[in-house]
């Protein structure tokens, strides 16, 4: 399998949709005043495992051959990826195993333990927990599968919007989150494949803001130091799914981290819903307007409602 | 009008769905499996203005005649059923006069001019708020629309479970909080109605645990200084609530500030969605096993998530 196209997307999504939600898209007449734009949201944050990560996860574990399949997944993601790997594994009675940094925080461990992943902790650095998912692949023979630079992973994260453009064919504008490019790099493959005119937005933090400069300059580019409280957020866009950003989506919109705090309050005090930072960067900038969408008819995509309570000292 | 009966709530229901949210019915396998039953939770919480109160205040005002309506609607409430009546009055463009103590929370107060109500601030006793309400009446000549001694009221509350007990009609019990009674007043008229053998229980808090005193004793009772987290329930069961309980409730149950607590967290962290202390009073008891519902199919009432962020130190 090489290119993704919305074939490919279509077949995953008849892979998975008897085994993940099919989401709820909300409104709320509000928020459209505040914005200015008429919103449709996506509730991934109700997904399965808490985010739309089920949907890759779950279509890269149903493709595997049951040879591949049979010794298990690896991850090297600690986060939302990480917990809908195990789940999506569990669905298939394989193991999942997941390196994870000894730092890691307890609702990430919780997440993994109870969908039945197998930890392995390392030291924190990055070159530690790539020697560590080395070492268990070579030792268990699991399949490694990466966040987003995976074609079924982008596949399967394409999936939320062909149910959204399905529900919602007249959208002016479609909006996500970008961290690594799975999420955005999937939806701009469906929503340019079903409707050539729909605008495609990427939204980042400032803080890690990679995607925009790689996306201004056409050229991949890092940022140093990487830092938000959208902490699903903080990975470099990926060399698969850059590409296909590049091709295909029409802008990246960057927000503050005081704008996500602002649209995740906005959430629970408005909409009733949790939306965790990651999964609020989309409205936080057709909020703040940073995404140029008023007027328009605007998907946005809320990709995961895993709020660490603890450590949401910015949330009052 | 006297007594309120099924007909009541279906012609209460005719008169407002329009106006009014009908609500999600939502599940959650985990919770589920927490509470050893089958739960179906009615989303009050997503309703306008975030509580039921919507409910009862909008049959309330578009029941009464021109004449009536024209000099607005008051009470001297200060919670949900304030905000629910100011958004009500403004749907049919008449004035809410609310009476509030000067000591109001900030959110409270928000809410309330957020929807238009004109807000008459008092001292912060039970006679003040009394003798300020009976003024503004005399005054202005306005309505005064009781919280829940009120048979329109009772009527609009009860659509809530109209529309749950429509969408699923097997349901085994059904459970929702009690403070001043409306909701679980309309609630079992509608419920015995429909399905004369299911369950109908009421839940509140073990500060506030008046409605259960009254209810073992036939007779009402108040308790001393009430106090819960859960401060939409802190009111004592009316007159004309109650009689109407003692005959078509079941039981009772009582559950503890931790346990409400606890229950709100699961709300946040497992389904993703913002349900306030009193709201989520039903769940706390199935969870708690103070409601004894164990492998029944269970309907709960989420009466609202009007949740203020700057007052949960137990959330964490």
């Amino acid at each position: 399998m090489s290119e993704v196209d919305l074939n490919a997307v279509r077949e995953a999504h008849a892979r998975i949709r008897e085994r993940i939600h099919w989401t709820p898209v909300m409104t709320s007449a509000r928020l459209d005043e505040l914005a200015g734009a008429h919103l449709f949201f996506k509730c991934e944050n109700f997904q399965e495992t808490g985010s739309f990560k089920a949907r890759g996860a779950t279509n890269a574990v149903l493709s595997l051959t049951d040879a591949e399949a049979s010794r298990g997944v690896a991850t090297h993601s600690s986060g939302n990826h990480a917990a809908a790997l195990s789940w999506a594994a569990g669905l298939r009675g394989v193991p999942a195993f997941v390196v994870m940094p000894s730092t890691a925080s307890r609702i990430k461990i919780d997440a993994v333990e109870r969908y039945g992943g197998r930890i392995v902790f390392c030291e924190p650095t990055h070159r530690a927990r790539e020697e560590a998912a080395d070492r268990v692949v070579r030792e268990t023979g699991a399949v490694l599968i990466h966040p987003y630079n995976n074609p079924r992973i982008i596949a399967g994260q394409g999936t939320a919007a062909l149910e959204f453009l399905g529900e919602h064919p007249d959208l002016d504008a479609i909006i996500c989150p970008v961290g690594g490019g799975g999420l955005l790099a999937g939806t701009s493959i469906v929503a340019k494949g079903l409707r050539p005119g729909i605008r495609v937005l990427g939204a980042e933090p400032e803080g890690a803001a990679d995607t925009k400069l790689s996306f201004e300059s056409a050229r991949r580019q890092q940022v140093d130091h990487p830092s938000s409280i959208a902490d699903g957020l903080l990975a470099f866009v990926g060399d698969m799914t850059f590409p296909v950003i590049r091709r295909l989506v029409d802008s990246v919109a960057v927000v503050s981290d005081h704008d996500i705090a602002a649209a995740v309050r906005s959430f629970l005090e408005v909409m009733k819903i949790v939306v965790e930072p990651s999964g609020a960067v989309g409205y936080a900038a057709v909020a703040a307007k940073t995404a140029e969408v008023a007027g328009l008819r605007v998907g946005i995509i809320l990709s995961g409602g895993n709020l660490d309570l603890e450590r949401t000292p910015w949330l009052k």
